[in-house]
């Protein structure tokens, strides 16, 4: 198997490599002067081969040939909504989101989450984030790796989302529409897809209304209640079935 | 939202509640004398109205009305191979595939298992298996909960899942055949599905074909690389979604 690394701003020739990829190549997988690699730049989906030069855990050194599009990336928009939940459940849902090909994860803000946003460490959950859709995507051999905005209120949330996919669903437990009408054919059809998911508590009516204001059709995932964290996967997952290779 | 316990054995009348069942309702939801839940036996897929008449943390005592055929239990059979892995991550995939409308999870030794099975402790790691199955039920409104087998090897686990599954799909990284070209049609005509799931460190060629052998035909979820304990979420949703209502 190949072995990738993230590599922001990779170009053709000698790069120092950021202190996480310098410990991931020369630490974990004690790789030494003259091994191979792939490097990636998810933000600009290229790739090249490269070669370490220097070896050392905190700032390794590579050579990289000339790059080239990534050859496995997203190949339609697919957008998350997801409420900001408590605990590592964003993180959890990130990272099998990027593993099931989301191309932007928008963190929004709900009326009955049960973590309210702290301005002061807002900066710093949204680079974690970023840092492991960057490290999910190493990992599910994607050259690139989905957007992460947030926290935003639900409305900006689904406004940025809407700038992105012309077909849009809105996952409600009281919706009698199932999914699994319209998700088939929006996905053979190759849109633009965005999902939204409320927090655990459920969205309130005023969310769901503003979500139909914005294009969501309200869907249901039929009789089974499922737990927040388990939504995102479970569609997400639907779309990559349909989506076939 | 109404409140449901899980009661094995549920009869009309006068019943004393398990310790985990008591615990639940009367310590953590904190159910007095005359307070109303209803009770489910996941086995035989049965429900009553339930009142407390003793209130009590470790044994409390309740009467039940009549039994009657529990409101929501899956529809048709869904059966998961799952390769045993390490951690916890049996327990999320059993938790989930709950949640997702499994019927029958069975729990797999492969070769490239990172865990080895240890008998002396294969008893108590299904109990709890079982016992989370039974709480996933509970908390996604199910009136019945998928049986839950294993450690056992591979070739027994998959002759278990076709003795109760016509359709059968391994999940498989070398596979060119994508799921999505087949799962609908198979949901649609409401099949009996097992699904199999490989190890973190994938399935030999030998087990692929034990897989064939079995009637599992070799699919994927095309190009991203999924971590084991992803897979089992997404083509479950898959089927959820697909399945409508």
């Amino acid at each position: 198997m190949t072995i990738r690394a993230p590599v922001p701003g990779l170009a053709a020739g000698r790069v120092e490599l950021s202190a996480e990829t310098s410990h991931h190549l020369c630490r974990v997988l004690r790789l030494r002067e003259r091994d191979r690699f792939v490097g990636f730049d998810p933000a600009r989906k290229i790739e090249a081969d490269g070669t370490i030069d220097v070896a050392s855990g905190e700032a390794a050194i590579a050579t990289f040939a000339e790059t080239r599009p990534a050859a496995v990336i997203a190949r339609a928009a697919l957008v998350l909504v997801y409420a900001h939940a408590k605990g590592d459940k964003v993180d959890a849902v990130v990272r099998d989101a990027t593993e099931l090909g989301a191309t932007l994860v928008v963190i929004a803000q709900t009326e009955r989450a049960i973590v309210k946003a702290d301005p002061a460490r807002a900066a710093t959950k949204l680079d974690r984030w970023r840092r492991i859709a960057e490290q999910a995507a190493r990992q599910s051999g994607r050259g690139d790796a989905p957007a992460i905005e947030g926290v935003l209120p639900w409305s900006d949330a689904l406004a940025l989302a809407a700038k992105h996919a012309t077909t849009r669903y809105c996952l409600w437990e009281n919706a009698t529409a199932p999914l699994g009408d319209s998700l088939p054919s929006s996905v053979a059809s190759n849109a633009a897809i965005a999902l939204a998911v409320g927090p655990e508590g459920g969205l309130t009516h005023a969310e769901v209304e503003e979500a139909q204001r914005h294009g969501f059709a309200s869907v249901s995932l039929g009789s089974f209640v499922l737990r927040t964290e388990t939504v995102p996967t479970a569609v997400l997952g639907a779309v990559r079935v349909l989506a076939g290779s």
